[in-house]
């Protein structure tokens, strides 16, 4: 086996993380993308802020922060095989998948793999996403 | 790095996903297979239906389902190497997991990876599951 | 494709799993660890075993209980591309961060990526962990 380099993917929008992981990995040709909330792009001395109160602001830019970091691992949605879609009530499936529709409908690629549950959130976030890309 | 072929996996049992993703999707020799509940095969013109109230009845309906995509997409559940599990209640992790073991009593491979958490599901649904397999 | 081996990993310190799966699954350069929680080594005869009642106790436990199934499979947290954390408390998050921080403070490789999301677990469970490995 050739000698595999694991490289941390860190979009120049991204808030630092919280604690101590990357925002994105690379290791030869898959890409994991950490969990993703809808914080707005990063303002230096300012707290990570939320897009907005709505499901739809989050998601939008949730979903801008996940393809922020496939960008810049070399990716792109179109590589995306599996996408962790982390909502807080059940009462946002419709919408959500609105939302979600409407942003992949030029997906040339099959869309990814999909798995939807509700769990918790910290305060006023509504949605997490997380993704695995396979390269090449 | 040779070019990949990115293929969705759709099962001719199953429901159109919900929304803008994929029941399964093989890149390479990753085959992930979507979060997978316990609906019955399709009936056109008719909405997703589970296959009963009870735990084993969609436990075993949901198994089926990921089973399908595993073979829509030329894999078996000798290839999966982890399964993730959301039950909606902690009460019932002993008698899923009779039904789990029971289910593969007959594999012959080392079984899967497994992580089990509880989380919220759209109503009546008791139990979700997605997959991961590396053919080869 | 040359043939892959599906090899169950299973350290020596590790309580059997309560049902028909792997606390970790190597196939190829793919390695995946289970979801782990804070058990203490296994002592034969008697159940699972919690570290400890407080956050603390069981991160560590649980963080050692997946290096476990690393290293029994090779790997190390230097090859960890994602891990995957469930708390119970969106309280514990701030208490979380610090121990995972200080634990991983000396890595060499750039971290994994992590999602954090907060769900349910069995009685006095607080904190659950799986991670993803890609050696190489």
């Amino acid at each position: 086996m050739s000698e595999l380099t694991k490289t941390a993917v860190t979009p120049s929008t991204h808030t630092a993380p919280p604690a101590r992981f990357s925002h994105g990995v690379r290791k030869g040709n898959i890409l994991q993308v950490a969990g993703q909330v809808g914080f707005l792009p990063a303002v230096p001395g300012q707290p990570p802020t939320p897009a907005g109160p709505t499901l739809r602001e989050q998601t939008l830019q949730t979903l801008a922060n996940v393809q922020a970091v496939l960008e810049a691992g070399g990716a792109s949605w179109e590589d995306a095989v599996m996408i962790r879609v982390y909502l807080t009530d059940t009462g946002h499936f419709t919408e959500f998948n609105e939302i979600y529709n409407a942003f992949f409908a030029g997906l040339t690629q099959p869309p990814a793999a999909r798995t939807t549950v509700y769990v918790g959130l910290p305060g006023g976030l509504l949605v997490e996403i997380d993704a695995l890309a396979v390269l090449g």
